[in-house]
């Protein structure tokens, strides 16, 4: 039997294909046959059309060693996995008594007053050649075929369902076929570099990554204010693969350096908070153009009471002064989008908390407000100490919540890079 | 040329074939489409691999007239869409310099002190015969390629870009290629009622819209401190389904009374945000469990600085007691987590803010810190004007951050009642 390494999943259902429904099954069946080795080379959604199946299991089946299809194995006829995956593998559909004789059990045992409606009796229609896999949690049993030695297996919709049986496959038959090569994974988040900067920086990397054994995979995401590079491997031994990924998170470390703030998924918010924790220190923000969010990702840790006490908000000239102490001269003179200002927020803010660190945001978020020498998206962020105090001025492009968002990124990295 | 009718989603990125991401872009796509009549018959998503790519763009292409494919349109090797493409269509890429020399400009425009990398040129290079989309909101272009009848659309990854680029394609180039009944959808949003509630209420109007004409078909979504209605039909005249959808929103309204909060699609935080502004009012938040995110939630709406002025986070007693005068001995008799001490606190903020509506929320956000009397997850929300106190103790089930966001949904819809 040839080993399952390349597999692909087929989310088949007429919703998954409106405005407001995704596929979420695909997620957990990608991380059960990662953990196997098996490599997810491809996902689709197809609607409850069978000529549409026919076709995509065809085109899809060419490419992998496994296909999981789920969903569409109800009793009505817009549940057409069954025929489409009989049309196409060749495989004529056979009523299996056995089934048939289950499926009148579980609905005299749920209590209905009439018998089975005989429509139901398609679930109980099988492809030949193909082994029933049993559903102790729903009518649909799940099948799974042997063909030119690929495998075709077929999962209800339902995610409790599909869960336990998949798991059951993992524990039984997948295992069996699979390469047995765990795929493990690591993220590295980095602050304060565009993506094709980090890209050049690691194109040699790459090559050598590349050639390695064993052979490390790299994928950099953009994302706001952050730049994500997802390493994969995956060998016999987890221990190895585990190694092979230590050593080259540590290999972009020494790249990149200090804007590396995360090797182990944590997010920003978390990092700073376990920097304050460890130092025992105490943080307040003082938020004009963020609104709030500072404070609020701040306080999404767990046990961030240990160093978050207060925060105050201020969008006002007046209340900049009435919390914060901002002196009204200080305002007038260089305006509230301003380092002087920003320094002084953060300043009044640390006083009046009692904290260590005071941060101090004040920018333009958009998106009216602007003017050619403060454009909308400029953010000016303070963080002071009693010892030290830095501000630097941003410029953020993007909507509002964007540039919302990049702000306090910015914030909390600048605060990390000062403890760190 | 061939009216376009059928179209099918490819996100391409390994990102997406990971347990932790899924392409939410066609959600928009899909949405978009169907306005112009335009159904999506099947979604696929590929990993950065130019041979899966080429794969899955000829089996799709075969199947429809429109393939929209979004992602992998970066500067660097991972970015393979232009490349496939060129492959399958047998178009060859060659460099626009128009594009290069606009890339460059964005590059000096941001403020890098270096040069635009060479590596970004890979984003100038076109296949023989598209038109560019331009990107106002990145570097990335679009393109559209006309090619035996069919249309083939390449858009970048990153949301704002991809939807500002299909907006215009939408009122332009696709909507002169659609053909079809176009599908209109309406969004009814509620708070303060369960799903199987909404549903039971809406059982018999749901059997008339099915034998109406046009026919009208509803579906219920349960989202964090909310439900929603998905309302859509498709009809040859827009405006007939526009009123066909208009009477059913009523029909809604009637059924469901005031604790529908929006039917035009504003979040919450906006709807608030326009009975504040209209009634000239200015809101004030005391947050202790939200750590912010009321305040930033209203902050995210263009133009809250009419109506927010100042908020205060006070996550210890003491700032309770020093930001907004709670007495020690409230603190002291009820706990920090109970009514007289949040109605104390939005009093306190109403005063401080010089405010008109005071928020006070104070809770246990979780994961620890419960007692059997105060378990995880309750919330007490305090609203309160010059002339009105009102008070609400909740329970809300999840992981901190959904605690969070349930507490400051019921806080926002309390303000939303208390003005309406």
């Amino acid at each position: 039997m040839t080993p399952v390494k390349r597999a692909a999943i087929v989310a088949v259902g007429s919703e998954l294909l409106t405005p407001s429904k995704l596929d979420t099954n695909s997620l957990h069946i990608t991380e059960e046959l990662n953990r196997l080795g098996i490599d997810v080379i491809a996902k689709a959604v197809v609607g409850d059309s069978r000529d549409e199946l026919v076709h995509t299991i065809g085109a899809m089946l060419a490419r992998v060693d496994l296909l999981i299809l789920c969903g569409g194995l109800g009793p009505t006829d817009d549940d057409v996995t069954r025929e489409a995956v009989a049309v196409t593998l060749q495989r004529p559909l056979a009523e299996d008594e056995a089934i048939t004789a289950r499926l009148r059990e579980r609905f005299k045992a749920r209590g209905f007053a009439m018998p089975m409606p005989e429509t139901n009796r398609r679930q109980a229609m099988v492809p030949a050649g193909a082994t029933v896999i049993e559903n102790a949690r729903g009518s649909a049993p799940g099948l799974w075929i042997d063909h030119d030695g690929k495998v075709v297996v077929l999962l209800p919709g339902p995610p409790r369902e599909l869960k336990s049986m998949l798991a059951a496959l993992v524990e039984g038959r997948l295992r069996a076929r699979a390469s047995g090569e765990p795929l493990v994974r690591r993220v590295v988040r980095i602050a304060g570099r565009i993506e094709s900067d980090v890209d050049q920086v690691l194109q040699p990397i790459y090559r050598e990554w590349a050639a390695a054994d064993p052979p490390i995979a790299a994928t950099i995401l953009a994302q706001p204010g952050a730049i994500e590079l997802h390493l994969s491997a995956h060998a016999a031994s987890q221990d190895v693969v585990a190694r092979a990924l230590e050593d080259a998170v540590q290999r972009v470390m020494d790249a990149i350096g200090a804007d590396v703030y995360s090797i182990d998924g944590r997010r920003l918010e978390a990092v700073v908070g376990d920097l304050l924790a460890a130092k025992g220190l105490r943080i307040g923000a003082a938020e004009s153009c963020t609104g709030g969010l500072i404070t609020s990702r701040l306080t999404d840790v767990p046990g961030s009471s240990r160093y978050v006490d207060q925060s105050v908000i201020t969008y006002s000239n007046t209340a900049k002064t009435e919390l914060l102490g901002v002196p009204e001269e200080l305002l007038k003179e260089h305006g509230a989008v301003s380092e002087p200002v920003a320094l002084a927020m953060a300043d009044g803010i640390r006083v009046r908390a009692r904290a260590h660190v005071g941060i101090g945001v004040t920018g333009i978020a958009g998106p009216t407000g602007g003017t050619p020498e403060k454009p909308v998206g400029m953010v000016v962020v303070a963080v002071t100490t009693a010892t030290e105090r830095r501000c630097r001025t941003f410029r953020f492009f993007g909507e509002r919540e964007l540039v919302k968002f990049q702000a306090s990124q910015a914030a909390l990295d600048m605060v990390r890079r000062l403890l760190s």
